[in-house]
């Protein structure tokens, strides 16, 4: 195959990820960074929360409707928030990241700069990887996370009678994806939700010390993943509609297209907000509103959506169309 | 797309990930398994070491040269061999997998099973994992490990005056691919070591107990890797050709081919044999056999072969052909 000193044919795998690592500063968490067979990273706790994710180029994102930092930052956002969401802070990442050789060193060390950065927002570090050819860009994301004494907030913890609560932009990364397939760039603030989503991070850990009894990060949209919540939990989980945010620029682009944003909001992956159940007198941490309600099974565990079943479209699954 | 009741596509990512999760034991350090946003895995020297290793179809394997237990294995032990190479005990894996939807379920099925397979040799769970689409077959697969409280072995503690030990078989993989690449099957010793490397993770262990002073496992091949360990360690490492065992099926099939087998053994990568430095006066642990001894730099550090430069092909490395 052809090389150019500028892409990874031409750099080699051993140039790039020495340049790569030269780009990650390591925090006081780190006991050993990249450049050995693997990383070691405190884990005061003595238990370490760990998750991984997988973008594929193609099929979560694709080069012309992100830019490499915006690309690296949401896949380390989609494993960090999975750290948030069980109540742990996260500590570090390891990425596994394919590439065609052809693939040009200045774009693929900018989305180590974007894992870098949406990394630096938790305090966590990029702290090993392995660079390896593919046919088309994937980035593996492990992230690691600890606990700080915590119990770990599940999925299975639901009770009936709990409330349910969300904190976070929901449905916006749906409403920008709707943007660029059309062809758009605006209203740019829901194009940059799309390309840069933004977990509040620091909401996991305020729910898991308000006694969140069960909490999950929304990947697959609100209405899929809450369904996960009441399956692992065995109860009904009831959205109240009135309730569920839905953000302006939503509403406005919805109406241009004739389209209800409901739908973005309700079944929209991409946003990474945290949705959590509480005991009904808790005090909810800042960020949060009410949304819903748990309610004891007649049947099977399920989601409803003000006392009926989402007969909308579902929230994104890979593999089934 | 298409879809059959027996691929990924007609099964479903979610129904994919519960089948796949039955067939997942969970260990006793395992605090949280598969089914939430992110596992728990006890890590009692509250410092967790970490590496990433990603397997791409067509580049690292052939589906038609070795079975998805096999494929599995390979890269479980791929990443599960750096974590034994840092004196560690490896604990947990989780696992990306991406793959087209046509896959056949039970193909991927048995990929897990290999997965679980190798973790098990080792006392490890396979923890969690992510799944999606892509045109090709990607694993990523990371591995924790435990320190039990030992220092880190790694690449960089290499002395002037240590001596250098192997364990482990080295070069059979490649004999057992350059075998499969002219459309053989045997000898079936050395496509078996292509397909099923066994690395010899009890002795990474054991080589810190010794006093290791410098280790990894060699996945780039002997010469490649070593020349990381002197470049790390700021030292010459001179290997004795005539010290480095070279295996029987290795020399008959190499006189078969016309070929030299020091050649496989050298730059062979995907055995996953630990070498490592070790004071003069060490004990080795069972099965090291010393293969040579470290220098002072006199200008560059290096790997020599019996004092030379080595001047044959290089180790693996990536988009650089």
């Amino acid at each position: 195959m052809g090389t150019a000193p500028d892409d990874l044919a031409g750099m080699g795998e051993f140039g790039f990820i020495a340049a790569l690592a030269r780009r990650l500063p390591q925090g006081s968490g780190v006991v050993l960074g990249p450049g050995d067979d693997a990383a070691v990273v405190a884990a005061p706790d003595s238990r370490v929360v760990v998750t991984v994710d997988v973008l594929v180029e193609g099929v979560h994102f694709r080069s012309d409707w992100a830019g490499p930092d915006d690309i690296g930052r949401r896949a380390a956002a989609a494993s960090l928030a999975d750290i948030a969401a069980m109540g742990a802070r996260p500590t570090a990442l390891v990425v596994g990241f394919a590439a065609p050789p052809s693939t040009p060193t200045a774009w693929a060390l900018r989305v180590g700069d974007g894992l870098r950065d949406e990394a630096a927002l938790v305090g966590a570090s990029v702290v090993g990887g392995d660079v390896t050819s593919a046919a088309q860009v994937v980035l593996s994301v492990t992230a690691l996370g600890d606990l700080e004494g915590r119990a770990p907030v599940t999925r299975s913890g639901a009770r009936s009678g709990d409330i349910v609560a969300l904190c976070g932009r929901l449905g916006w990364a749906a409403g920008g994806l709707a943007v660029l397939r059309r062809g758009f760039g605006s209203p740019r603030v829901l194009v940059e939700a799309y390309r840069r989503p933004e977990p509040p991070y620091a909401a996991g850990i305020a729910a898991a010390h308000a006694g969140a009894t069960a909490m999950c990060d929304i990947s697959d949209g609100l209405v899929a993943d809450l369904g996960h919540m009441a399956q692992a939990s065995g109860v009904v989980i009831d959205l109240d509609r009135s309730l569920v945010p839905v953000g302006e620029p939503l509403t406005d682009v919805a109406a241009a297209y004739g389209k209800n944003p409901i739908e973005w909001v309700l079944t929209g992956g991409d946003d990474h907000a945290l949705v959590a159940t509480f005991a009904a007198d808790a005090k909810l941490p800042e960020g949060f509103v009410v949304i819903g309600g748990v309610r004891p099974t007649q049947g099977e565990p399920r989601v409803l959506v003000d006392g009926e079943p989402w007969s909308g479209p579902g929230g994104h699954t890979h593999f089934s169309g």
